[in-house]
């Protein structure tokens, strides 16, 4: 039998993540959870897995900036991207009715996504917890049969729980873009076919001088290189000075695009291809 | 006697926010706490208090997303801005002695700011709390011998604490920018004398087609107006486009930037000055 790809992510077994990686790699996965965002990394970095699928933004809450800040430190390459509608569901263990619920689980970030379910169900009081799909899994363990979770229904399957309602997010537009990573240069694990890279992701940093940010864009709008994201995080050390991550459509291997890199690092004190990889389409 | 200017700030009384609102207004004041940022906006536009001074960016952790959220739907105007550096005290009971600490207390992103300190002395586990100055407050009000928490000097001072270790906290480079707001348009409190104005903080968004980011960046590079922040938020109900916050040195005032808001209002499907207010000098 071939071994399963090892692919780790953040959170617990039935995550939104974990839903977002069988969508991307298929079925032919074994998902290993990691405890925080760093400990994917560090499992990354030595090369306990194969690859990891972390999240970099999510359209209501923003961007994910720890991964922004590990990207960089950890300088591990991105080699695909796909982005997942995160629908909540309001999950209970079997047999458990609607009107025995007293009190709702669930990470506060996926509460705070469900108000008006919630405001509707004042006799459902929210209770934070650390994560969504680990609620699940508590309320499995401790038999609970006057509590829900808020979780992927992803989470309802691997704990054998059942949804009681679908869909009860406030906001349709509810995205997450994933990173899909590797640990590093080595051999690649056979991925599925995603396509032909035309997206990249870089990471740098200018002197602290008058119209520098605007120099750096000029390298893309110079060459008709359409920019997708730009974000800027705090420098270390140089207080009120940053760093910026700008993800562009296009390849190092078209010339207009390895130009304008030849170009953004003869302007910038430092400059790190995060990525090259096909773009998310759906 | 006087009547105290009243202004709110997010956490409990002796929070790093206490202590830069006594630095940027004088003693007097009174300090209004509120148990979350949106509380403060709320008191504000309610006109419970005469002014709130609210964290924006800290040089380490980045920029409070939410506050920048906020900023957006109160419209309450900036009208100064200050710089604090962040100083980690390790706190006790009077009378408690370093030996006999067992655990240490205070919010995880101060945790995470003392991580030397904590790994040399191991026998101090940290514990997560919800607050820097609520974790003094709690291990006053339970008289807990064998706890201690960290936090700001002020705090000390305020539940009649001790400070066991001064400035534990990793990186000296610890600074937090603060933003004075007022509750609106009407008669303004009396402010102690900051300055000009010479600082402008600006919202926009863009259309969404190439070199839009670009083109408004060349509104103040081709007019020589220096940038000193950028920072990209979602725009909610359409997925994978931002508003942009921009800051800028100058104000409206001077016709070059009143001409580079008119440029940029041109360019912009949508703009809101947020505040023009006397830049922190120290």
């Amino acid at each position: 039998m071939m071994r399963l790809m090892r692919v780790t992510f953040q959170g617990e077994r039935g995550a939104f993540s974990e839903e977002a990686a069988r969508r991307l790699l298929g079925d032919r996965i074994e998902l290993v959870p990691s405890a925080s965002f760093e400990e994917a990394f560090r499992r990354l970095r030595r090369r306990d897995v194969e690859c990891g699928l972390l999240p970099i933004e999510n359209t209501l809450a923003g961007s994910v900036h720890e991964n922004y800040d590990l990207l960089l430190r950890y300088r591990l390459p991105i080699v695909a991207e796909t982005r997942a509608r995160i629908v909540h569901n309001l999950i209970a263990a079997p047999g458990v009715k609607f009107g025995q619920l007293r009190r709702v689980f669930s990470h506060p970030v996926a509460l705070g996504q469900c108000q008006n379910f919630l405001r509707r169900n004042p006799r459902l009081p929210p209770v934070p917890f650390y994560d969504t799909a680990g609620s699940v899994k508590m309320i499995m363990e401790q038999r609970l049969a006057d509590a829900a979770a808020i979780a992927a229904a992803a989470a309802a399957g691997i704990y054998g729980a059942r949804i009681l309602r679908r869909g009860i997010e406030d906001d349709k537009e509810n995205y997450t873009r994933f990173f899909l990573l590797l640990p590093g240069k080595g051999p690649r694990p056979k991925l599925p076919r995603l396509g032909r890279p035309d997206k990249t992701s870089v990471v740098f940093a200018t002197p602290n001088v008058p119209g520098s940010l605007f120099r750096s864009l000029a390298v893309f709008a110079l060459r008709d290189i359409n920019l997708t994201k730009i974000e800027s995080r705090p420098l270390r050390g140089r207080p009120w000075e940053y760093f910026f991550y700008l993800d562009f459509l296009g390849s190092p291997e078209e010339p207009r695009c390895s130009n304008a890199l030849r170009h953004l690092k003869e302007l910038s004190e430092f400059l790190h291809v995060l990525g090259n990889y096909p773009r998310a389409r759906e």
